[in-house]
């Protein structure tokens, strides 16, 4: 699919919804440290952070937002502890529950950036949702996406998942390349990945 | 929008890739032991369990897949630690990545089972996603299904998830009857839901 059969009206892409949730799942009893370190010590002059009870929102640019939430994960799983991360990245709908953008609006192909490695084994269970509303088939843009991703990470179908397995940088480049390759069809694609680190179960039981 | 107009070509809910993954995330040294007791606890007697390093693959119908979630998440919460648990359920794909069901097979109208109380205040944050083909409003959808679950927990917009707080059971709940609105209209349903229990932040910071 060519981006040139597309309008090529093009807004700023901070207004078109582009951000992240995610969420640090350090199991021990020293969470509380291990999560707000972990926040700390990843760069946020980029983004704009806010966090919850239940998650942290991260808004900016696709390659600030990607970069934050990877140095993020990494502190926490350079601790060693049994670490999972649940990460959202979204584009493409601005609004807290609606997108007012027009469908036509064309989102410029956008870079993946580049992760340094991290040393740290990364397992994760990733899905991708291009939500459409043009009526085009989308298992074809997601088994495109996965196509792009799996060149990083090594990825592996499961029920309802794809499975990533890899750096934690060449997961999050995966799921951040099946991401943007398929917002460069779809308006609004959201994405969720389970990070896991350090897992003592090390493997599919 | 009414299934009247849908085409009446039904199939056994279970051919039709009904399912769920999860993931419990207690905060605690003694994560494993509150993880496989959680597990076991819950009856399986009625889904297909299969745990992995990263998550714990479900597949059933869906009220027994639901109240299995369920089951599990109220063992793990009543551990009193503070739990986090993610779920994704999924409606519609039977494939491991490719949906090889046609377009026009119609999904029956299901209902949402009854879900015992369990004392255990949740805050949740949740995602649905209508991956509909025909060209329909996906956001249309979605806002029919969060009135819908509005009626069980306290639903609040936020940026790219809606967030519920109540009872656990209402909070599963108002998350299955989104996912069960959704789904009488659109083919293949996944919702996402981060569900936070005794979470020392208690609240939006």
């Amino acid at each position: 699919m060519s981006t040139e059969t597309r309008p090529q009206s093009v807004r700023r892409l901070t207004d078109l919804g582009v951000g992240a949730r995610f969420s640090l799942h350090p199991h021990c009893d020293d969470y509380v440290e291990v999560i707000t370190s972990a926040l700390a010590a990843a760069d946020a002059t980029r983004v704009d952070v806010r966090t919850d009870d239940v998650s942290t929102f991260v808004r900016g640019e696709e390659a600030d937002v990607i970069r934050y939430v990877h140095a993020a994960l990494a502190a926490a799983g350079g601790t060693r502890w049994h670490v999972v991360a649940h990460v959202l990245l979204s584009r493409g709908c601005p609004g807290e529950v609606a997108c007012e953008l027009p469908d036509d609006v064309l989102l410029d192909a956008v870079g993946v950036p580049e992760l340094p490695p991290t040393g740290l084994s990364a397992s994760a269970h990733w899905a991708l949702y291009p939500l459409d509303d043009s009526g085009t088939d989308h298992l074809a843009q997601i088994m495109e996406a996965i196509g792009t991703a799996g060149s990083r990470a090594t990825a592996s179908p499961e029920h309802f998942v794809t499975r990533l397995d890899g750096d934690l940088s060449d997961v999050l480049t995966a799921v951040a390349a099946g991401w943007l390759e398929a917002a460069r069809h779809v308006r609004h694609v959201v994405t969720h990945v389970t990070v896991s680190m350090h897992s003592p179960s090390g493997g599919p039981r």
